[in-house]
């Protein structure tokens, strides 16, 4: 349980109490739900969402309007875009970004399938919805480079000042980010 | 001591505190300090930042161009925009927002002020750089306003995602914002 993200040792060790001292009612529940969800889980083929289905929910929603893709890093990302509701196309999940480091290349994070999807979708615009984190913006200027011969019109989240944010308590880049790129009321 | 923004009782007791037993190095030279501060301390009859003369550098610098004013509500806020060693112009400081609840009227917050320079100093753009707080948008809103019949441009620092902002743990409305208002790559 330790090992899980957000969960420390002590955290961990009061979850793995609780549920030995209730193992009927939640420990057993808690294993049989999670070995089920381990075997029907899956990545969607077409944007790497996960899902129980060859195709998730939303690549599979006609509703959904199709020219238009959303780049994101993480499926905790597709999630934040989705709480917003204010997204009305498609996804795709790269599952990482970019990193020498870590030697992440952009075969790793499905790069080629998003270049190919652009013919084959007749896609307008791709939106880059990456982390504004030094590793985002590298990735997100890789797939731009790359998007370049397709003439789609690629875009980028704004960078500027967030909701409630007070300027004093800002670092600089953003003040300066939000300044270079005021806009006209 | 208690009573100054950011110091709770028990910080305050241990800085008066350790002033009481270094009376002579700390305490005396600081209450000096702050007598000698507080004496000379006045408000820029332009544009409301605190300084030691009539006139404050920043007003008093011929360097600094003169067709842009950038609108702030505090000097704290000024402060933050000279950090970022990005704004070349004049500010102007409002000392507070609009507030029915605390009757905080255009009045108290120097906008007839603000209103005068526009014309006295030949003003090309007026940015407003307000927080992101309800208050500050709503004084944005009210300055834009009153600004309108003179033509001066009106600009708002852009709202977005911050630097090093990731979309996880961003709320909903600043993704919603920095969709809207996503720009070509």
């Amino acid at each position: 349980m330790a090992r899980l993200p957000g969960l420390g040792p002590r955290s961990a060790r009061r979850a793995v109490l609780h549920m030995l001292k209730k193992r009927a009612v939640v420990m057993e529940p808690l294993a049989q739900a999670l070995a089920k969800v381990a075997a029907s889980a899956r990545d969607c083929r077409v944007c790497g969402n996960i899902s129980d289905s060859d195709l998730c929910p939303i690549c599979a929603d006609q509703r959904r309007a199709t020219g238009v893709i959303c780049v994101v890093e993480d499926v905790s990302d597709l999630w934040a875009m989705e709480r917003t509701g204010g997204f009305k196309g498609r996804y795709h999940v790269l599952g990482g970004v970019l990193s020498a480091l870590e030697s992440v290349g952009p075969e790793t994070l499905r790069i080629p399938d998003l270049l190919a999807r652009i013919g084959a979708e007749g896609v307008r615009e791709v939106i880059l919805a990456l982390n504004a984190t030094v590793e985002g913006q590298t990735t997100a200027h890789y797939i731009a480079e790359a998007l370049a011969p397709t003439g789609v019109a690629v875009t980028a989240l704004a960078q500027g000042v967030p909701m409630g944010g007070e300027l004093d308590y800002l670092d600089d880049g953003t003040i300066a980010a939000a300044l270079a790129a005021r806009r006209q009321v």
